[in-house]
Order: C-alpha cells, then sequence, then structure tokens
C-alpha cells in the first residue's frame, strides 16, 4: 500500500528530500511557505500582485518526472537586460496565476507540463507577509530580512503575519489524510514555522492520525540558531505545535570531511552543525532515528539541477534521506511484533 | 495518404490556416521568417541576443493541440512593472533557446510541451535582419520598421538581409519532400518574401515536385500594396522564386458586411480588398481558386485565442480554407479523370 506522506520543508535540504521519496511514493503532498519576499519572487509579489512562486517552483522541480531539458528550462535565470536575475520557472508560475483563476489553479496546470509526482501545495492562497517580534519588541518584517538578519542575541519573541492569512483547505486535508508527515529540513522560521503557525495547520497536525516524523537540518543558521542541538529545534517546533506532537525525530550522525569542516568553520564559525546531545534529556517523547545522510564529495554543478548543486556543500543525500524515512513505517511493523513477543 | 504540406505564411492568416490545416494532417511543416524586430520580440533579440520568437510562438499555438489555458498561457502578456509589455510565450521560447544548444533545438522541446501537430521550422538559425531598397535609394532597416513604413509611392527596389544569412536546412528539405506548398497569407514583405528571398529557399522552390498553391491576403496594406490585385501579388512573388511557378491560386470572393466594408474604408481608403480582375490576363499559368473564405460576424475574444481576435477584422474562417486546400490534390485527380475521358 502507497504510503500518504505529507512534507513541509523548504530550500536545498527540503529539494533533496522530495527528488529521493518521490523514488518510493506517488503519494506526496509538499506543502510550501507562501512567505518568501526575497529577489526574483519578491520582485513579482510587488510588480505583478503575484503570489511568491520561487518555493513552489523549487518543489515542482523536485518532483518532476519531466525531461532534464525541461527542469534545467524551469532553473533557468536570465542573466542580461530587464529580464536579468528573474528566474524562468518564476515567470512561469506567475503568468500561469495570470491567465488561470488563481495561483492554486495555475500550479495544477504546472503539475500537468511538469509531469509531478505526487502534489505541490500552497499552504495558503492568500498574500502571506512574515514579520518577527524579537525579545526587544523590534519587528523584522517580511522573510527575506528575517533570513539576512541576525537576531539570535534578541531572541525571537513571536512569528507571526502581517494580515489575516487563511490555510488552505487543501493543505489542511492532505495533513489530516496522510499516513505520515515529515517536518524539515529547511529553515527554521521562513520555511518550516512559516507554515506551522497557521492555526489551521498547526491544528490539523495535532489531530491527524499521522505520524509526525522531524527531519533534523544538518546545519545551524548563522546569528539566527547557531548552537543549536536537535533537541532545541524540536522544542522550537513544538512550541508551535504542542508538545509530544513529533513521533519520531530523524537526525545525521555522521562527521562532514574535515576540508568542509574547515571552511564552514571560517565561514559561520563554530556550533553551526546540528548535533545531537544524548544525555541532555531522558524524557524524549519522539522515538529517535539517527542515520548516515551526507551526500558524499563536494557539491558539482549537475545540468537541470541547479539548485541543489549551487547551495550548500554539507548536504543530504536524497536517497539515504528517503531510505531511512520510507523504513518508519516498517519500523513500527516491527515494534508491534516485538511487543507481541515480549 | 497524409499529404506533406508546407506552409510559408505570418500573421493572423498564417494563423488560420495552420488552425485550419491542422484538422486535416498532421504533416504539416510551417517556415517561418526570423526578421522580426519589433515590440517584446525586438526586446528580447536586443537585450538577450537570441533569436526572434514572435512569429514561431504564434506557429507552435496554432498548431498546438495542448489545452485552452496552455496555449492562452503561450499569448499571455505581461502588462505590469518590469515585464510589461512580454509576452509569455516569447520568454519561455528565449529561455529555451538559453537552455538548449541553440534556438532550433529549444523549438523540439516546445513542440513537445505545447503537443504540436506538425512542425513549426525557424526559415534559418541565423541572426537576420531585413533591409529594403526603395526606388529613390532610400533604405529602410528592420522588420518592424518597414511594417510601418509608407513607400509605395518610392516603390520597392529590392528586399535583403543586412548580413549573409544561411537558410536552415530543414527548411530546405520540407520544401523538397513536400506534395503541397502554400504560401501566404501574411504580409507580402515581412512575412512571404522575408523567407522567400532566401536563395536556398527559392531555389527548393523551383526544384520541388510539390505544388505550390498561394493563397491570396484578403486585405491590402495601406501606403505598400493599396490597390493589389491578386495577380500583382503573384507577380511580386514569382519576381523571385520564378515565374510560372506557382501551381495553384486561392483567393475570396466573398464580400465583407457592408459595416466592416464602411470601417475599412475610413481607416484604410479604397483599394484595401485583394481583388481579382478576371479579363486583366489571359496567359496565366496558374489554376484559379475562388472561394468563400471570410469569417463570418466580427472576430470576438475568444480565451486562448488572443492572436486570432484581437488583430483582423476581416479574416480568413480557418476550416472554410483548410477545405478548400485539402481539396487541391483532389481536384487534380478530378483533372487526370476528366483528360482520360476527353
Amino acid at each position: 500500500m502507497t504510503k500518504k506522506i505529507v512534507t513541509i520543508s523548504g530550500g536545498t535540504g527540503g529539494y533533496m528530500l522530495l527528488s529521493g521519496l518521490k523514488k518510493y511514493t506517488s503519494d506526496i503532498s509538499a506543502v510550501v511557505a507562501m512567505t518568501d519576499n526575497g529577489g526574483s519572487t519578491g520582485e513579482l509579489r510587488d510588480e505583478l500582485g503575484v503570489l511568491p512562486p520561487g518555493d513552489v517552483r523549487q518543489c515542482l522541480v523536485a518532483l518532476s518526472e519531466a525531461s532534464t531539458e525541461l527542469r534545467a528550462l524551469m532553473n533557468y535565470r536570465f542573466t542580461e537586460g530587464g529580464l536579468k536575475g528573474h528566474n524562468f520557472g518564476n515567470l512561469f508560475l506567475s503568468a500561469l496565476e495570470k491567465t488561470h483563476k488563481n495561483f492554486l489553479e495555475g500550479i495544477d496546470t504546472a503539475m500537468g507540463i511538469l509531469k509531478v509526482r505526487g502534489r505541490v501545495i500552497p499552504v495558503t492562497g492568500s498574500n502571506a507577509d512574515l514579520v518577527m517580534e524579537l525579545g526587544n519588541g523590534k519587528l523584522i518584517e517580511g522573510e527575506d530580512a528575517i533570513d539576512h538578519s541576525l537576531f539570535q542575541k534578541e531572541g525571537v519573541k513571536k512569528l507571526f503575519f502581517k494580515t489575516k492569512v487563511k490555510a488552505n483547505p487543501v493543505a489542511v486535508q492532505s495533513i489530516l489524510n496522510a499516513d505520515m508527515v515529515v517536518i524539515g529540513p529547511g529553515d527554521l522560521y521562513g520555511s518550516i514555522l512559516a507554515n506551522l503557525i497557521l492555526p489551521e495547520i498547526s491544528e490539523a497536525l495535532k489531530k491527524t492520525k499521522a505520524k509526525i516524523v522531524f527531519n533534523a537540518n544538518l546545519t545551524n543558521k548563522k546569528g539566527q540558531t547557531e548552537g543549536f542541538d536537535v533537541d532545541d529545534y524540536v522544542t522550537e517546533i513544538e512550541k508551535v505545535i504542542g508538545k509530544g506532537c513529533i513521533d519520531f525525530v530523524v537526525f545525521n550522525t555522521q562527521k562532514p570531511a574535515v576540508k568542509l569542516l574547515q571552511k564552514y568553520k571560517e565561514q559561520e564559525g563554530t556550533g553551526f552543525l546540528v548535533e545531537f546531545h544524548e544525555k541532555k534529556k531522558n524524557d524524549r517523547s519522539f522515538r529517535l532515528i539517527r542515520g548516515s545522510f551526507l551526500k558524499s564529495g563536494e557539491a558539482k554543478g549537475v545540468k537541470g539541477d541547479t539548485l541543489a548543486s549551487s547551495r550548500s556543500f554539507i548536504r543530504h543525500d536524497s536517497d539515504k534521506l528517503a531510505e531511512i524515512i520510507m523504513m518508519i513505517p516498517e519500523l513500527r511493523k516491527y515494534d508491534r511484533i516485538m511487543r507481541k513477543m515480549m
């Protein structure tokens, strides 16, 4: 039986996760945050009044079974003239929004053209802007500004939407009907919490019978989550979706190559790896799944895969990650057998 | 047996022709001029250094069997911000050119996505700029300038390319292998002669065993072909491809509605309808096919068909036009029978 899987992730990690999962199941729903306002995406939002296409595009490409050429086209960035900096795939999604009743219907057409395995579901069809309130009362407005701010010293008091935002009922329903919801990897604020702070989404995560899996990031973000360990992430997420909500936590224990570690240390300082401290707690309400999920070798430019190749040096191996996640239901079966035998 | 048909046409008329022909045969090759340098197309040529996508896009949409939504997308024009005036389909073809070896290979991918019946073949893969030399020695450079100039008084001395342009061998081969080549409708200079002045193309038209059909325009162009009748067009075309080269001439004899005629007269003056004067000649080397090919009623906005609906009020009925053209091979069979009986 095909397992119904929902992902709530973002960035390169989310791309790797979806690329891996699609080999195992066609019943994947990628729920995507709709708060990006940087770069080409931000320009299109401002100028055309469309919803942010960038993150949706990345998920579409990750789940696409179309030709390499078509996937390369979706990631193509114009480099000259008035179009400079615009990503073709973003223009494609914006034009689809303009020629359809709304963005959500436009994505349906895109999924057909791109032969998407599964579905890409914007978490909302509303215009959504993220605001972060810091411990000192200061507000940071917009995901792009949040992405580029250092606020760890002040601490995050609250993350919210500037205006009232309604969850996409399809996203809510997919969570309620899922067998497994995989949260992460992705930026804690811009990719993960930007979805979870929608009340209908956190409610659905509480209500669903699906197993909730948290998939920890490999690295922390300077000035935002520096020195965070696996439990710190779980704590932040459970503040929003409720304590005890997460059933499984998947994290990497493999050490990156010394050369890469050195490179990162220079750029990011120490505390950039998401570590796990076994003895920190003894009352964890989730099961731990540790493994070696690092992509071996340095990231290389792969034609048609510009996203996954250009951003991160330390990144997930999509196959290894997907394999362990797909084993989670088996693990439960094994547990049942073990219980019966004891 | 499917007849192999090549078209050399342009504009709304060309669009109607292809839309009609695709219902009869899947072996259509639309050979397209590559000299457009106006509007969104011109901007893309200048800024990105790509080949002109506009005319190719129109043919792709005409021959597309994709959904109405997808065809509407290809014709969508951005109306705000930095993208204002750009046609999405043009951006699509330009991005394909950038992500493929060249424009011709990009079109192959486009044909797949748009489920094109037949093929769209740029007449050249070279960067081509049209130059018109007038009777008074004055030069008009660029198709856009030619389109918008009044030069009938001075007369056209020569139409040529600014730099050496090599024909696309696929276009040449398709003419050589065709059963029928349909020239027109389309602007005499920018859509028809812009193809025929390529020596390899006119040579192929002389050599091919295909029947050459000239499909006359419905209306003349003010200050360019005012008062031209069917024979005048044939004369201009045969100046380039050789006298006696055309086997059939198809033209419309139906009068447009009085209301439309009045509207055109106000805008265009008299002599705007392409008429036929039977007694003007008695040595025509081609067979005449006259019929009623007018689209009845006023052109209305049809979703996904913005091109065909927005330009012309007096326009071809795609079905009627295609029907008569597809009867030409039958006509020859009938002639043979008649000859045997006499």
